[in-house]
């Protein structure tokens, strides 16, 4: 199965949602108190998934809100500077910040982020700052959960699926659960639901669906028969480090296998596993290539330090493949 | 056509949302400066829907949030009295109040509500007071867009059609706009298009379908036009004095007329109108039929000094629509 | 021992804070469930003090802010009404309401009060709509503690005060003391004690002088024992039905008796109290007879329906002494 | 004149309000969106002041409250290590963050600073956490503008400046402006008043004094005129590069002089100013030597690149204001 995308639209993806300020331990291996260097870096999974697929040599858009300051100004000039088109990258006028994650590496297992989210300018993105002109020059739309934690920055979500949904758009909703900023369990499951049912393509974790469903014990095979009711053709779980299920429509299941590499810390692995992964679908691969494009991306970016610039290129990626590959038969 | 409801089901309809307290003025004809007594009686929209059906002979449940005080205790025994069952009435124990209307009758043409509305119960009915197990009993679910307004009672109410749906319930939504408790145009325009998306009847006027659609112009043909392409099979909308169209999904447009009748206030009108339309549509009447019953009983409705206390019989609203007929045959 | 209060000023008296509306049970002697109809009264506790005053012949003014609808246009008609000048009543512009508060009266000895006080109007009060030039033609101002519960109300009050401190008018603290309001006791307690180590005269029942010492178990003699430390000249300590204390600065001590009538209700026996014993230290009476004055007043006030209306004139209450002194005579 | 302090205390002083987090640009000399590096110091007005005098030889303790996180721990951690008394540092369990400063040193005369004060735990400490027992073992209690920004932290204050009357220990007051945490300049100047008035000693700039006064056109004739009428014995005005001036009660003036250095950065020389100032009154010099010691320890800091770190040793003090000494003397 293939998912159909309109072939002619000037982008291949625009994401909507929080694009942030990452501030990773220089000295690491040890707790935070004790780290007194810290590297700036852009952040938030949606703006980290459409650096990585511009890196990607794909055209993307950026639809949010930057805090009035130097860490917005800094945003913007960056994904602007990897290609990415900023012209909807609205500027707060209100005296919100932008958001921040502290990053502490104990250990390649044991890693930790201090967010700064009270407040924050990517919250505030109104309805009045989607544009529909914008939204149908789209192959996709990507929704990141996180951007419906509160008002209005929610309203503003669901009228960029709607106008998605009316100009043949494909949405891809990337759960990205963040619990700090939800205020209950239940809100978050009514909102993840409305937009994980109105969504062609859903990817998340086990225990993002989980989130979703409002219970600990969920199963894929739930998950999947609740959400083939409504509009989603394809739905990825990823379960760690014993790899992805991509479930479709028609019934097929695809197992991906995660790549060993050395890992120095483990954030970035989804932003940069959902930006290959979407890479491959837009470039008209199938979804078994899919799923391991997305496991090498997210293989190669846990090795380093970040994970907005770590983002690899095409060969990067399908050398790990290939590499992967030859032990694979040389095991047999 | 008419609107098929699972005949085996213990409560012809259950509501959910807000119920509180009017205060009318006794005396009338004047300012509410120069008012000096107010008379208390039960209101807000799908309460006074559930107590006019329970008044015309249907089995009706409320679910919604009351305050810890005299008045949630009044409301309670009002709407237990008249048969309206109320064991998913609860109470809230955080210090909320119950919303206050005190209305002020200048003329019959000049009517406004001075509303108390901030940090209400009702606004705080929470997802997990939400029961499967009453839900599933009930014919119809009436969604009132009031409850739409703040969270956590908005995500009770998607909870809610949630369930409905899932247990083959009909979910009727009647957009009840009161602008005083939301935030922005655009807030309003994204939850009430995501309900009405979701509902089989949709029920307002046409200036509560504007405030859906976010524009000041909107016509009949555009709403029942992008709605039709959804769940909804029936759409009625309202045009004041004009009367008002019943829109099918399978092509079918009935005109419904507004009977004259002496007015003391305007109050209560669409409330009136709803429960007798519903009444009608459970009584497994046609639509045309239906029009007729929700126009009597709004026009018994503001001829009378209450919204709850007045709503009608069957008997009423037959007895009105019949020497209504002879007077058409006179007319002829 | 006399107050020593400017005698060359416009205003006898000028209060600040709320003025409200009461919404007494016309049906008492029951639950308020029973109560189906409300009358209107003028309420609070600073805006009760100035009708009584001004009912007494003496010139007050007031400084508040009121809510731009009906309620708060009756407030500032009926103040006007009784002869208190208005001109420092500001109109809310934001949307805040006019504080409520429905009485219960289920009988003599059990009444109680449910409050509305979320977002209302007079706790807007802004330092910038205090006005010097006002001020200091008072030979009074009359602060109470409800004023303090919240910014910007509470900065109007400290502003308030500074001019009449500055100008030489004698600061009367009302402890008035309202739980909902308040946050919690140590903030209280804060805002109650810079208030009173600033006044002139201090006035309060005995459980609110404990509020403001955030304890339960005060004594008048820590209370006085502190407060003479500071500003206050008079302090006048309320126990109920056993009599009241008024103490000097000079080591003077009064005792005030309670005098028996019979009673409909206890509200507003605060502030016919207050309005009859400030009375009579303008009157330049001395504080025994002021005592009395207090305790006539509010005796003839709890036996009737209204705190506002209900205030007596100067002739009732000297008859009432007058009456009883004739007892007390007799009784020897 | 020299203020009498009390001999027999354990602590030379101990601080109220907030620690947090400066991150200073590691690449200066450049807007801060290029600055890719930050460093990590403890920041924040008394937390800078009580390290300096620690550094200084003094006994100081703090009164303050931490977030739960990995900068709260290193703050205490960091203040215990120079020497600073942290039994008092409550740490908060709400989930409150710690206040951030990002510095942006685009040239020595163009510093700002980018402030995360949003729901910061300092502004939650509450006044039950201010221990009488704790207090009255210093000789000083400095308390810090900032503190006074919001509830709970606002009251904590004024308990702790309450105590420190009744036990005979002086109370310095920094003005120590940040706009960013303040509502409305009215609000500001009552608590900024409140405070001076009840203070022995105030410190500020001329723009903080206006602050205060709620006007832009203030004379330090006017501030002292105003604050002598009440507590304060002893007022320092700043006016920047022009030099002190040290007013009395008793009616001396003294000019401080400002040294010249290579100034780096302007942030911290405030708060170096105070922890050298109060170091001479502590130590019993005069307040024309004191003058010298604060001007010492902020021409010191502002060559340097942290606030905290940087605070000088009195041989670095007494070594800068001798050198400069011969100068002058070569000068004549």
């Amino acid at each position: 199965m293939k998912i159909e995308l309109h072939s002619e639209r000037e982008f291949d993806i625009i994401a909507i949602g929080r694009a942030c300020i990452d501030l990773n331990a220089v000295e690491y291996n040890r707790p935070m108190e004790e780290t007194m260097t810290f590297k700036k870096y852009v952040g938030g999974s949606p703006a980290n998934i459409v650096i990585g697929m511009s890196k990607l040599g794909l055209k993307a858009g950026f639809i949010g809100k930057l805090a009035d300051d130097q860490h917005g100004r800094f945003i913007e000039q960056y994904m602007r500077g990897v290609g990415v088109d900023t012209t909807q990258l609205v500027v707060d006028r209100e005296g919100h910040k932008t958001g921040l994650a502290f990053t502490e590496i104990k250990s390649p297992e044991e890693c930790s982020i201090l967010m700064y989210r009270d407040e924050v300018a990517d919250l505030y993105l109104n309805p009045s700052e989607v544009n529909e002109a914008y939204i149908k020059q789209a192959k996709i739309l990507l929704v990141s959960g996180t951007a419906l934690a509160k008002s209005l920055s929610r309203e503003a979500v669901f009228k960029a699926i709607y106008l998605a949904k009316k100009n043949n758009v494909k949405v891809i909703f990337e759960l990205d659960y963040r619990g700090y900023t939800w205020v209950s369990p239940d809100e978050t499951s009514a909102y993840y639901t409305l937009v994980a049912e109105q969504a062609d393509v859903v990817i998340g974790t086990r225990e993002e669906f989980n989130v979703m469903e409002n219970r600990t014990d969920g199963s894929n095979e739930d998950t999947i028969s609740h959400l083939f009711k409504h509009s989603p053709e394809l739905i990825v779980i990823k379960h760690g480090v014993e790899g992805s299920y991509a479930y479709t429509k028609s019934g097929e299941v695809f197992k991906g296998y995660a790549y060993l590499t050395e890992v120095l810390k483990t954030f970035g692995a989804g932003d940069s596993y959902a930006s290959a992964f979407l890479y491959a679908l837009i470039s008209n691969k199938d979804i078994e290539t899919a799923l391991k494009y997305g496991s090498a991306s997210a293989a190669i970016v846990v090795s380093k330090h970040s994970s907005s610039e770590a983002m690899p290129t095409v060969e990067e990626i399908e050398h790990l493949i290939a590499e992967h590959s030859k032990e694979i038969v040389a095991n047999q």
